[in-house]
């Protein structure tokens, strides 16, 4: 097995104790065997000697919810009020993507997320076969999902979900276990109770989580309530989907009585700041939740209301939010914001080996660039991770031991030819 | 004179009309001459020619509040109660910069900033000899001020007066024109009233405008309702400031009354949302000012409280957060934050040569790099700008027609040399 030392890194591990440390790392095929101060055996023993001099070092981005085809929206219509943005713009071109689209818009995705940090990423969309090889030939980490809109015949329905079942028996631990899957009803609001419980039903019989859209807008929990007498938690309780372990993406208006639900069910919450701030969303109530022990992510959401996939810019965001809105300089500190960007992403999907840089942990990590005047001086490294540094200072990629970006250069993806037929694609949709 | 063409670009201009445009642009000496989809003259006629495919071209960011020298204290004790951030950690740091203390700094900070497209900057702070210096190898555009805290015995407050008047009378129109002075005392909570009007007239005698801070914080107001019977923006107008052409920094909170008297006075705002969101300060009504025809700039304030000078995450940030907090997805659309971060701060600081890119206007404009994954597809432009690109885009910056940055390379600064010295610097602040 290949045996890998980097020596004279900064490493921030995400570890309660030491959390910053210099010193150097091991990575034994996709595990990390070894981080601390010392080099722990003669360097001769080794199959690889990296030197990180200048280089910080921390866990993978973990990107808990998205849309990765979506990149092919991006621009495409912003500034518009939603139902214009979503009925003239969005919906007609997203019907014309097909399994080409799905796959040149997830590529180009990819590359930017893998370039950028995120080693392991959610996505929940269509013609997810075509994600899942996407994910396979990158070399990343994904937890994949066939979202399923069920405002439709009942036969199309019926062949929504078994889709839905198939792609996720298919692709579950998939690529070397790099793949996980979900079952995902689209949101409370574009799926009707009884199809919402047959996905349960279905996630009990594959033993899969649940992955759903919930209150992300004031008019959705609205029409929740006029509509089933519930707001969407209670909603979604009554329906069991939180007899099995859940991700909800958003969660942007909740209650008191809200949220002690999801942290008594341990349903983990994906905050989406950049997404829910430009669709006018609203500001979801994150340090509350933290405070109740709910396990709250990050995930950018689609290209098309974000508009990029830097993770990092939602960590920054989700520390600076909630500070500027209630008023408290301490709501939602750096450190906080950091684990929310990767070992609780990590542990949101169920990946608990993955998150924070120890011995035994998978080898997903990125190293930054630390000579640059943004990231000087040395002072606190968790503080220049969320407030100054960005997808772009992301020099090197491993996942699963495997070195998937090496000085900006993606090694296991085409950039040219993929930036190009995206182009291609995105030319094909807006002409055809 | 020097003639140069740049040919199958794209840019967008910054004008009502063909904000976006695919062509060409001359520069003669520090002009832009020509911009438009044809070539003008046959191409032997220049003495270079730059081919733009895949760069965008846009004007030079303005950055129209910040403390340059504060690069020192980034990550400095971050997330801390902010009278104990203050007092523990910004001014005991701050008393000991000293004159190269404050070289060293704002020379990291010039680096990073025109790195990252800014091509004007604000700044306020001590030693400003050595910042204007700074700015005149730089190559940069600066509008400098010396800011004055006048809590101190009347022999200090005389000196700190004279202090400020003799840099403001050294250094308007020096470097070519690229350096403009002001005269700034610090904010209403810092000044006595008194002492205010001995500014006033000192601009009054110099013809030069006003800077200040004023309205950052809920509790600044209230006390200066307590100490004055007058809300900040009142009590500036009755001092006399507002008789000056006035640049205010902040302006967070302010009731529709205030708002209309600073639209009277034609008073700018530079709005600083990164740093009012992390000092928890809260959000500026800028949607509002906007609609009372303020000129509302962007500022990044110092790296202490933001933490980076990346002027396109105020641009971003100023489209979002109005977005989310109001819960309108029309307010502060792509275009107005570009407007805000470019054309509006020019014109804030009384420069109407610079902002956009026009025949006549002086040739301070950026490139960005558009073949990445997150710039992709093709869609809009400002969009892009706004939504999606960061300081790490920029890849060649002009400042008065002379080319500073190609390829992400400074050429007038010493970026090893800066990187080093500023290092050493901190040490020596930290160690004594």
């Amino acid at each position: 097995m290949k045996k890998t030392i980097i020596i004279n890194g900064t490493f921030v591990t995400g570890r309660t104790e030491e959390n910053v440390l210099e010193g150097c790392m091991v990575i034994e095929g996709n595990r990390l065997t070894y981080i601390g101060k010392e080099i722990p055996e003669p360097l001769e023993n080794y199959d690889e000697i990296i030197r990180g001099e200048r280089k910080l070092y921390m866990p993978g981005l973990v990107n808990t919810h998205g849309h990765a085809a979506m990149t092919l929206l991006r621009g495409y219509g912003d500034d518009l009020a939603l139902q214009v943005w979503l009925e003239e713009k969005m919906w007609p071109m997203e019907a014309k993507f097909g399994p080409a689209g799905v796959r040149s818009g997830t590529l180009l995705a990819i590359l930017e997320m893998i370039k950028g940090g995120t080693t392991t990423f959610v996505d929940m969309y269509d013609h997810m076969n075509e994600v899942a090889q996407a994910v396979s030939v990158s070399g990343m980490r994904a937890c994949l999902t066939r979202g399923v809109i069920g405002l439709c015949p009942e036969d199309i329905q019926e062949f929504k979900l078994k889709e839905a079942i198939a792609f996720a028996k298919d692709w579950n631990g998939a690529a070397g276990g790099r793949i996980t899957t979900m079952m995902a009803p689209h949101a409370p609001y574009t799926c009707p109770p009884d199809y919402i419980e047959r996905f349960v039903q279905a996630a009990h019989d594959l033993d899969l989580p649940i992955h759903t859209h919930m209150s992300e807008t004031k008019r959705e929990v609205e029409a929740n309530v006029e509509q089933y007498g519930l707001r969407p938690v209670q909603h979604l309780e009554k329906l069991g989907v939180f007899t099995r372990p859940t991700l909800v993406a958003h969660g942007v208006h909740l209650t008191d009585e809200e949220i002690a639900i999801l942290a008594k069910y341990n349903v983990g919450v994906s905050h989406n700041p950049g997404s829910n701030l430009k669709l006018a969303s609203g500001v979801a109530r994150v340090p509350e939740m933290l405070r109740a022990g709910i396990q709250v992510s990050l995930g950018t959401d689609g290209a098309a209301s974000n508009n990029n996939l830097d993770m990092f810019e939602e960590m920054r965001l989700a520390a600076l939010i909630h500070k500027g809105v209630s008023g408290d300089p301490l709501a939602v500190p750096a450190a906080e914001a950091f684990r929310m960007g990767t070992s609780m992403g990590a542990s949101s999907i169920w990946l608990d080996d993955i998150g924070t840089l120890e011995a035994g942990m998978k080898a997903d990590f990125i190293a930054l660039d630390l000579d640059q005047p943004h990231l000087l001086p040395r002072t606190d490294y968790v503080s220049h991770i969320v407030y100054s540094a960005s997808a772009h200072d992301v020099v090197d990629v491993y996942v699963d031991g495997q070195c998937i970006v090496r000085g900006r250069e993606c090694l296991t993806l085409d950039e040219e030819k993929i930036k190009r037929e995206f182009e291609d694609t995105f030319t094909r949709l807006t002409k055809g």
